[in-house]
């Protein structure tokens, strides 16, 4: 299951950069969700590029969803949403598509593939693919709202300048919805963005961290070891292109603490039991404790930079240089935001159905 | 497949902390692979508490093979591991069983299960079980030293005092197999063994980072997207109790860098290609690039301590307090290097059965 | 993974019979297949209805491959597969939507989907959806072709005349490929026309059993127990719309054998092992003889009548009757051969890979 | 998940033969399920080889549950089964090694495993491993028996004689539970046996048919397509060693039907939906109708004969004959319908957790 994620529900992507369609099938689904299409056109848009601190590559990602729905709602068949690729110059690659794009794909992809890849953009392995799952992942968030259950995500750093951090146990996404560059701290983002368009400026790029707090979960789910919140979370965020790193809670932080402080106190109030602190995010042996989830994702600057690089032809095995030249992101950062954002909905689906059964997310009980 | 990792091999785990066994299936293996049950002897105790840096429980950790191997190799078959539990001491969990330890998964395990649960030292929930992960781990080791593919794991910091990281490009792992305390800088040891023991008197305990570099792995090898080898390894990973975060190469680290300076330059020498740095940690795209496949886990502080902290009854709803007597480690991070060895050359082993086929890693062929 | 079956090919089916697209995403196809277009279409033509022997619905069937394939061949990324449907009318069901049609899926999709499933033309259940199997069969079959594995299905039985069995040793599936209506003996497929317009003639319908053999699959291949081949190739057949049996070598036969009559002696030829007899259907212990793999699926009579039957209105829970207008096929077995033999193409593809790893099919290594 | 099969309630099996244990490793059972010692050995004693018409082998089949259960109950995590093997005489099986026994896995396992399986008594396609089978389904029938669900198997034919089949819309399964020798016409019962005593004089070996019928299974239960309750029931029952057919409601006999015959026509009655016949064997689209899931498999007669038979040495390449001594079966068929009734249990566990979650089948909610 190469492309495909989940169990209950599961999602799989397929398409290419500079292909026809890219797509994603979401199978599992409850029946009786209510498809808005605005909602998911709204996720597209944060997802895509725009202004300077973006690729000039423009996508209009008008979707069609062409299966599991009927009458503004999911039937509870596979659901496949298609996104044309348009504004494609797929000349920009003919001239070095057998040299490796350093931090790329393109090298790693010729060794599995023996150069029957579709090389134009990264091909398969482009982030282009991710508006499918931000698509995918609009109709589980709006699923998930009807139960309650807020998903957000900010900047948490950008190119070295840190946003606020969420508070660990009251977690407030409200603003980041349609926050068109996701930042607790407005200040801070535009230091952010002033520090993008310095990389820009200089041919260069920057990375960033995205942190993530899904609100409402209830406590018991998910699974013991190879099935935990954080597996199943951990595994479909590590295919996101440019994500290096996963922490759930304090993270890699906790390991610095003493017990004392890294414990999370247990208390109950109003016949509900919560945690003092959150340095678990919201997970003990996989499982949910009723508290946010939380965790972030270090996304690595953008591989694509105008300064000349030093790298190979994989073909003739030979050294040369490459100055990847044409549109691309000074950071992806920002627009990640949306991808992490519906990668945690779908997961999140994925557990409660596993737990709850099939009809659980939708409007059908 | 809640307790079940891997697709060409996979791996199942069960048992409690005080059942009569935990054990472990793998599945997969190819035939003819030697099984050397010394080596396996030797893995499990590097994961086996010992001195006063360890809890004082006592494991002797005699493991059985009862199926899947035949004249000292695997078969094909799946192949069962028995660990025996011994010196459990049941009542010393009686009293609390319905408060929630701190940090445990005492509350989640009731919220999922609903009371039903063992709940003697963490039931299933215990770390425990990691034994038989070392164990099945230790069979893929050393199938993996025949295809010249080496592991190893260090503890790159403890209580917060640092050891030398490995070189991302030429990690040395030779010293470390059979280390007791596997550091690069014995120095760092001796003071994070002080610091270890300084937490102990206090009743306290302290968490680390550990460091695992896989040397030898061809390139090409992982699928994109969710079957990435960043996406197998982190599944795995995040199940091991403890483990709050996961970074392949320079991870979070690489979100403050520019392009220029993440990304990996290649070269070619010899008829060969190579990176000049590894920031991505051998992986793009999710497949292997040939480089070392360099990875770090945070470890949080033992959840156990000796201190007094609050804490919920979470069958009487009621808010109390616990002091958790008994043995208990005051660091567990030099034990989990073992079984973070023991998970990486499981999944390394699924990744290469996928690719290559069943019977590559086995003497079959 | 309820649309989804293989592991290391996997086909995803989508769609439903009166919506825009029907598809399937086959993930895990090897790189360097060919993609031979003409023989995608001239296999749908033979799932297509024709003549007086089908229904008057006429499918243009018009594929288009919108991702995994790159210059004429497979690139190793999913590839999705789309037809669109056309000639759809929907007012033929409208009146009849809260009616169950006898054995057709129309209640159980209620009960399972709430009434929010698209009961137009059976939804998501139509048979049409098999025309986006036999496309992605399609292409597993001319990558087999080239590995020397040859894949036929003709109809054994229809209207309860009988067709001239495979021989079980050396079966002959070389006439079968281009074949209109699959017969070994022409007289019988002659009667069986007759049988079926006789049926149409009255306003009914019949079934039969089809029997497909592949050829050249090496010994070796297949798992024990629950991936073993027939688990996997019955798995995928009890998928197809109306088949209620599958039976391998002699099948239900063989159960009134005694072992002296069934055993399958072996016997040495020219360094290679072969047996006398195949009541086994070329499979011992779910893994491959080397001799043909022979199995026959039992074809239920298409469910629309013209008659008029009782029935329910399952939404008033009220007797009630039905006679079902409009076009429909006297018979499918004739139709869904080539869907069998898609289905065996693509699981036969999926136990190669798993055995020999990902590039075994393709053109690659 | 060669030895896996299941979803949200899988089961994983291991053992050879002749090794130390067989066992089996269950995941995913609701918490709180009751576990029945002694129903768990009268449903292996039902296995058991006794009397003339069984193998002289005897087996104590004392299992024993080495996690997932506490305190009578099981606790949700996965529960282990153990059954010693004893009375093994390994030195039968020595002189034959290399010699393929007609109709057995000999030369299919050397094919797959290269020489390295355990070949003692069919090694791990031993139809020994049935045992793990019958003592995990075991608890999924006593989970199941409190939901109104019961499920039942005869021997439908046997050696050529015929039993009464099951009424398709209301069989009735009570007497055969605790059967020795389950049929339901006692006169065509002795038939058989004398039958099974007359091939077993002549050193020869029968087959027959089991039916099995699942009764009080909701409607609304499976998936479409490749998820369906007939995909599932017949990968985990051609598993079973021996089944070389399964078919669902008539099967094959459907085939020479009409349509206007075969068709299950609805009626309702007392606020409830039934069908007047169950032709469809209580499956329509892969999805419960509400009425008995009825199905039957077609067990081979057993491979082992005393009849001097042709074969290959298959390591020399050479023929050779075969003259199997010792004691074996002159039939399967009555001991193996345990083990259709424990698979149906555990197919049928799967489907509703799947459909209405992790807790639904136990005593949890």
């Amino acid at each position: 299951m190469k492309n495909t994620f989940g169990t209950s529900v599961s999602v799989t992507l397929f398409g290419e950069s500079h292909g026809e369609y890219i797509g994603a099938v979401i199978d599992g689904l409850a029946p009786g969700i209510d498809i808005d299409e605005e909602y998911i056109s709204s996720r597209l848009s944060l997802r895509r590029p725009s202004g300077n601190i973006s690729t000039a590559r423009r996508e209009a990602d008008e979707f069609r969803i062409v299966s599991g729905a009927f009458c503004g709602k999911t039937t509870g068949a596979p659901l496949c949403i298609l996104i044309p690729n348009s504004d494609t110059h797929s000349f920009d690659y003919e001239a070095i598509k057998t040299v490796a794009r350093p931090s790329h794909a393109d090298f790693t992809a010729y060794e599995k593939y023996h150069g029957f890849a579709d090389y134009r953009g990264g091909g398969h392995f482009s982030g282009r693919l991710t508006a499918a799952l931000v698509a995918a992942g609009a109709i589980a968030q709006s699923a998930l709202k009807k139960l309650g259950i807020a998903i957000g995500t900010h900047i948490k750093k950008c190119a070295g300048v840190s946003d606020r951090a969420f508070s660990d146990i009251d977690a407030d996404v409200s603003a980041l919805e349609y926050a068109d560059f996701a930042v607790l701290d407005v200040c801070a983002g535009e230091k952010m963005k002033a520090a993008i368009e310095a990389a820009r400026a200089d041919g260069d790029s920057v990375g960033g961290v995205l942190e993530c707090a899904a609100l409402g979960v209830p406590a018991g789910v998910g699974e013991p070891w190879f099935d935990g919140v954080e597996s199943a979370l951990s595994r479909a965020l590590f295919a996101i292109p440019a994500v290096k790193g996963v922490e759930f809670g304090a993270g890699f932080a906790v390991s610095d603490m003493r017990g004392s402080a890294a414990n999370d106190e247990f208390f109950a109030d109003g016949g509900k039991i919560y945690t003092k602190t959150n340095n678990n995010g919201g997970l003990l042996g996989g499982i949910t404790t009723g508290m946010p989830i939380i965790f972030s994702c270090a996304i690595k600057p953008t591989p694509s930079i105008s300064k000349k690089q030093d790298t190979v032809d994989f073909v003739k095995n030979e050294n040369t240089t490459i100055k990847i030249s044409g549109r691309h992101d000074p950071a992806i950062v920002h627009r990640a935001r949306a991808v992490v954002d519906a990668t945690a909905a779908l997961v999140i689906c994925d557990m409660l159905a596993q737990r709850y059964g099939t009809d659980y997310i939708g409007g059908a009980k």
